[in-house]
């Protein structure tokens, strides 16, 4: 069967040697790393999920390729009510795991190469549409992880990719050979990279035709040569060596382990290149993932916030403030924000309509609303949060502490709240506030899928100005064709 | 065929003999005093559209009771489409009125009486429920517009009904007859009113057992013996009777229209009486209801918000100041701030499901968070526009004004700003922003379909605070059964 | 005395006869007119109240130029004292009118003129200084109403004056004469003009050298040749002939009664010149103007808030709601909205220093944060204020008709809710209600002192990012040349 | 001379021998621990800008005890002046430090207790005051620094101090001697105790008549018998272990190095104690501490965010965005955020007036909209640096990681933005984002001075809503004695 259990996903980590350093240094099986494991608990979650009878629906499609059940995170969207379901899962696996659990990100990239790759064949008479259909029959069969890779460092802000001094600081092809390419650069915050099988590397921006070496979108195992994994720094990462609950989560960490992927000098064969110079597609590219991606905000944000919202409300009952009509109401503002955007994630999806190559988009205004929102919301969340916690969660000692005999009851008899509940509870709750409002968290929250900035100018794009100000003149100058009573007063000029 | 034109559905009106009070004077003919007419000719374009080809699928639905196509406005919701439909048709009809067009809440409420009578029949062997159908009948063959009527004044607000020092406050039956009941009191803010044909009288509250003669649901003919309209002032109505474009939206007006019906002791034969004494499900009734209709605003408002921001993108145009970055940036903001509303409408509507009776529900949680927007959105809105606009809108002459021949030519002088736009267009569309920002404009938009704090307490019924208490007490426990990587350090004490 | 009474007032007003034009029409007598007279009422009050001894301290001042005790509102600020004493005088006026007095444009148009007469005077060699003193001698001996007159209609918006098509755009000299000069243009949003005894006229933007003729300050009697007022049109003016409580405010009317004054080449001679041609003085009257009234939103708006808030609690104990937590909660945000702008105005004047002519400027980074909050924090009042008050302040008829014997009584019985209370009281704070969250008042709010982004580009200029920068660099450089503890760790690599 | 230099205070720190705990565990010197030295740094600034001649005039004050200039952090505030030089003491170190400067609570301590105990003397008979004063000029002679105790853990938040099912929730005499008491209990988030010299405690609440025993406040020897620091956990602590830049601010750590302060029965002679079971005043003094404490956030914050500020500010120099219009915008919105609070701290402190006891008392209504809107204003400025600053705060490795030879020439290349800037200046200033976004910090500024409800509770308290209701009556009915113009229309019945 084409699902991996949780326990054949972390062996097939294993048999890849990937290149990777964690915490500044190189290490040998990065997934046993206590950095890193929580998010390998994390992915591994969406293994284990998906061969559970009650989550068949959501965590598994039934694929157009091959007929197969396949897990949803390497299914090609059918319909809206794949979106939808998209989200649903997304909604699941964030109540399952409170943060990131990774696969997002490489589910978007295949459906955006998917769709690309035919429309580039359409207009050019390429062939990389059969090719990923090839490539992603396997992705299937065996249910890989693939890290999708799109954020180049970019380089001087105001600059294209052309530009830069560096001419590495956007990924690109540096070398031509007859079975395949050489590329060159990084891609940045690397969701999940160091745990997956495969990095599927896309460009990340529209590009002019002079700028053919960037347009580059291939597959590439993550143990090839040359691909080099930097584990980025969290906020209180040093905390899962020491282990206990001051981590927050022990066991799914925060956010999605992000990682710099080097390519230095990679070679990619010919069988795992899905757009190589196509330059007038790469913004319709970026677009495509981009709208898919910012619309999953509004699930797997949700689902992390039901979480959240959960740890503060018992948090007020260990308080004892749960009865109070402004406390309740501060809880009512959290889930007012976490169902704004669920509700605006699905109706994007539910308002999917079929690319050129038969696959199913989100509706675009809607789903980037969706993430403009989570880029506020998510600040207005925690903000309540911290609220209604107290200042303890900024103030309390570490876990060893409660257990040195010196102090520990001292520490226990005074943090200590409503008596019929055990302090460490509260202690354990606070420290999982602690890690879901971090900086790491709300960074990611604020810059995954494309800065607020990205969502504003589509939204401008989409909204058809013209449309609305054609609308007004109609509406003001009653010049609608439609008949109906005449105006009242002396505007039977007006019409 | 069963779909009225503008025009006979204006002569049906006429047909009635209504008792009105308009400008706070007894009327004969209201829907021509130029304080109606404009929402009638509003009504009207309802009709009008479902006539347009173009128009049909959202416009149009087939009765499930019959089969024929009849207008939208008559329908029972049978799908999750049909809810999308609604909220489209709402959206298309906010547009090309740029206000209130009325027919929503004897949608809703047709609705919310026949899902509700099914189910009073189901548990309490009454026969409400073929009775409402054979009604419903008539109102799709007829293509009739009801005016809902669910709000009692509801005196004290601390009190119950029955707890009132007059109880009249809450509408009620008085006299109990072989062949029907006698009713008084009155209902609120009743959209549309004056120029529907029917009452459709609704309980407005839950009810406690002993509060009986308050759980009455029945329709009302517009003309029936002791049925009284009094017609509610706006602001800035007088300019109606001026004419001109000072009116802002000369052919729609603003809102809906808004009535106190008085019911002074009117007489509802028993096939019009839909519920009568069942005070168990009055609770359930007015949820169904307002749950409907809060979804609503993020079609009718998002199509209003559409000329709201036409008419404020044109002014800027007027100005010269359409390049300017935050000028942008500000009608960008005004669209996401319409577009989250609408998105969140379409994804409760998305996932509507079925009520005993069958017909559709949309999704709770979702509905109420579009209306708790809509509070907060359309002030924002408003002051965004305001901002665009300019000071011109607060202290701008009558049009009057501008055609005196003494001082006309100074203010056409110094009221020009870019020349390439005629000077009163710009008079005109501020006009419009003033009228479509007005405090009975935005007082609806606070207080139709429930005041803010109604939304918030469904919200944290809906929200299942117990099971994300749960899911939080999962993750940071770690007691998913789940198998997984060994948590890192000395956490295996966690696990 | 230098303090007229109210009476006084208005008979030195009939003195005067001026052009207006209200409603569109020439009218011989404008202040006794209905749309008028509210507004002289209000301007009234401010003479009033200088003469109560409890309210000297505030309402009066001594004049530095004569040693008499003078209205504050001809007042030079001599101190910060002053400045703080300026804004208490808003608060309080606010506070007994419950709208806009009129007399501030004038009063820091006068201390405008004042400190930039004394700057050119220094730099350019000329006498304006002691011509305005002379004037002012006169104003504050006779008690003046002065009405300062900065606002220019500006044309299209990306353009200069010297820049438009129609150079009057700018009101600019047309004419120079041994004795005077000749001047052209208008003035927009000219607050209490209509009844003011003077026209105070300023440059309304910074000039570059070639725009000589736009530099002219000056001030000009209102019943000059060739000055006219046109009133402008509020929301819900017309309520006004009417009469009764649906005005709102029947006393003291709504904003300041603003006009459009022409000048439709009016002579000026030269000692009522204060400026004439020295471009480069511009840009600094501008913004000591735009500083003082910006810092005054503060105290007027405080005081209006006031009576708005009071409105409101008075809402809630008149339906019953007023021992709710949430409303309670709601008034509070009331209250932090207004106390929060009123705090920064006394923070500014509190931190006011000297010009170099000898009288005091506020504080400009916050004065112009009060005027930012204001634009924002108006609207959420409003939202607050219409939440509690409820749907009615949209729905409730006209006066007359709650005086119709055929419906009186019945809308007196629906709409009484706590009947310890009149209805009558009830319908009558609605509409103050009404009145004091309309367009007019809003948009006046948003735009008086200057639109949203002027106050923007001053708190950017203020804010020396630069030095900010430079802060940010020694501490984490750790550069400071302050001796303290090692740094931790590995750390003195960074000291 | 009364001020110490840092070395001064330094040694005076090592001399006393408390009992403390950091990280969990004992240690012996624990200025000299990683963790703690940076917040001893940034203590030992107060001492050194104290000795600095163009800071002496807000650094230090004279003495009203002896006419000796001291430093301000022991002054007892005797003017509004005194009020404002403290804001602009905390704003000037608030810049200088990036972080807590810890001395405010014990500033705020000795003045709350000043004041009350002169209050409870004059009510009660005793001679608090005089052994304050007595113990205060030692304060001053010696250039103390003082930890303010105030804050008790509180147990059940739904239960009063005699309610708790553990009597020591709030400190307590538990014994009571000739010649002193002893006590018990902890008092929680202590700012700078661990490196302060003496510890002063309050009461922390409002008490019964029945609740003597919690009503002490007296100055405890950070060495004495008994007395505890348990040190508290930050965000990231670990990393000053590392050292390096990963710390944010390397030289001054974050927040105030809060301690848990355990009172094991200590003793406390009869000098020391200054409030003694005289439960009446202890509401009073809770107050007046929170009031001048709540203001204080609007100066050393907005020092803070000045560093804040610069930080991003530079940040978009190194991304290459600085010249974007909205980049621009979000700055500014950043520095209004932070000057509102600004403003309104000196607004307070101006408005100061003098307590029984003759000093200095800020205006309660302003002092608690400064902290109300650091609690939300906080979050607004962390978003916002998060937006500009980009993804990389989230994800960038370790500093040692760019220091690694087979890595650190990659992430220094792609890391490189503009590359006119030094690659590790980025992450560096990130870094310092990071760390003053983190949730020690945000926590810290929501609960410091009161959580938020307890500001709103006092703002309702001083808003006099019966007063408002009365403006409003007045406004509304016309029916101040003053007299003016009648009334238009056919309001002369309203008057």
């Amino acid at each position: 069967m084409p699902l991996k259990t949780p326990e054949q996903y972390v062996d097939s980590l294993r048999a890849l040697k990937i290149r990777a350093y964690v915490g500044g240094e190189r290490v040998e099986e990065p997934i046993d790393h206590p950095l890193v494991a929580p998010h390998v608990n994390n992915a591994a979650q969406t293994y284990t999920l998906a061969h559970r009878p009650e989550h068949e629906d959501v965590m598994t499609a039934v694929s157009h390729l091959t007929g197969e059940r396949v897990h949803r995170f390497t299914h090609v969207f059918q319909s809206s009510d794949d979106l939808v379901k998209k989200i649903q899962m997304l909604r699941l696996l964030g109540q399952r795991t409170g943060t990131c659990f990774q696969r997002c990100v490489g589910l978007d990239g295949l459906n955006a190469v998917y769709a690309i790759s035919y429309e580039v064949d359409q207009g050019e008479g390429t062939d990389y549409h059969a090719r990923f259909r090839r490539y992603l029959e396997r992705v299937q069969a065996e249910d890989l992880m693939l890290a999708g890779a799109m954020t180049d460092p970019k380089g001087h802000r105001a600059k294209r990719p052309s530009e830069q001094d560096d001419p590495d600081q956007f990924v690109r092809v540096v070398k031509r050979l007859p079975d395949g390419v050489v590329i060159r650069g990084a891609k940045l915050h690397n969701t999940g990279g160091i745990n997956a099988h495969e990095v599927l590397v896309m460009p990340g921006t529209a590009l002019r035709p002079e700028e053919k070496d960037y347009a580059i979108a291939c597959a590439v195992p993550a143990d090839a040569e040359g691909v080099i994994f930097i584990f980025g720094r969290q906020t209180n990462d040093r905390r899962k060596l020491e282990g206990g609950c001051d981590i927050g989560n022990p066991r799914f960490g925060a956010v999605g382990g992000e990682s710099m992927v080097v390519f230095d000098d990679v070679f990619v064969p010919n069988d795992r290149i899905f757009m190589n110079g196509e330059t007038d597609y790469c913004g319709t590219l970026v677009t495509y993932f981009a709208t898919w991606h910012r619309s999953n905000y509004g699930g797997c944000k949700g689902g992390n916030a039901d979480v959240l919202i959960g740890a503060t409300a018992k948090m007020t009952r260990m308080l004892g403030t749960e009865r109070n009509a402004i406390v309740r109401d501060k809880l009512i503002e959290m889930i007012h924000l976490t169902e704004t955007t669920y509700a605006s994630a699905i109706g994007a999806s539910a308002m999917g309509y079929a690319l050129p190559g038969g696959s199913y988009m989100v509706e675009p205004m809607m789903a980037n609303t969706v993430k403009q929102n989570i880029t506020r919301n998510i600040y207005q969340i925690a903000r309540l949060s911290h609220d209604l916690a107290g200042g303890f969660v900024a103030t309390m000692p570490e876990e060893t502490a409660f257990e040195n005999p010196e102090i520990g009851e001292y520490l226990r008899k005074y943090h200590t709240a409503n008596p019929e509940f055990d302090v460490m509870e509260r202690v354990r709750f606070g420290r999982y506030i602690e890690n879901m409002t971090s900086v790491t968290t709300m960074v990611e929250a604020m810059h995954g899928a494309g800065s607020p900035q990205a969502q504003r100018i589509v939204m401008l794009g989409q909204a058809g100005i013209d449309k609305k100000i054609e609308l007004a003149e109609q509406v003001i100058h009653g010049t609608d064709d439609v008949a109906g009573l005449p105006l009242p007063g002396r505007s039977e000029r007006e019409s």
